[in-house]
């Protein structure tokens, strides 16, 4: 099997760190329901005002899936300019490094 | 502990797949060792002409050292256009996630 990465990233102005994670535990768990998700890392970087996060998934289709869902997630949340990127994994080379997939 | 997330991509002419991982072995197995370093997952995308890496490691300085080193790697290869976007993880969020960090 081939896993799918993506890469979200966007302008995003706080809450930041633990106050982050209890306004958004419930979009969390949501997350965690998606179909063919493997995992996230939730991302954020004060100093640059950005947030975004990291995806593994079971296959393409599901990662453009969830890629076009979250895009009007965020839209709908007033958030522009965002980044995602998809792309495949190398599934040896990730193995080497210690890549939990 | 917060854990520091690095995404490197930039523009990429191959080789792809099996003779990626045949070409880069010695490579990632260098990166295996670097200090610091969690794990690290190896992208592609063969459409777009793109490839990179998502990166965790257990500190922010073990991340910048790794990014500045790595860029100028890169960079010796020939390779310009190089994205290193650097973030915080949000560690609760994204256990929720099943996150493996």
């Amino acid at each position: 099997m081939t896993h799918t990465l993506i890469q979200f990233d966007f302008p995003y102005s706080g809450p930041w760190g633990d106050e982050m994670a209890e306004a958004m535990v419930g979009l969390a768990q949501d997350i965690a329901g998606e179909d063919g998700l493997v995992w996230k890392v939730w991302t954020e970087n004060r100093d640059e005002g950005r947030a975004g996060g990291v995806y593994v998934f079971t296959s393409r289709s599901a990662a453009e899936a969830y890629r076009d869902k979250h895009t009007e997630r965020l839209a709908a949340f007033g958030i522009t300019g965002i980044n995602a990127l998809m792309f495949d994994v190398n599934e040896a080379l990730s193995k080497t490094t210690r890549a939990p997939l």
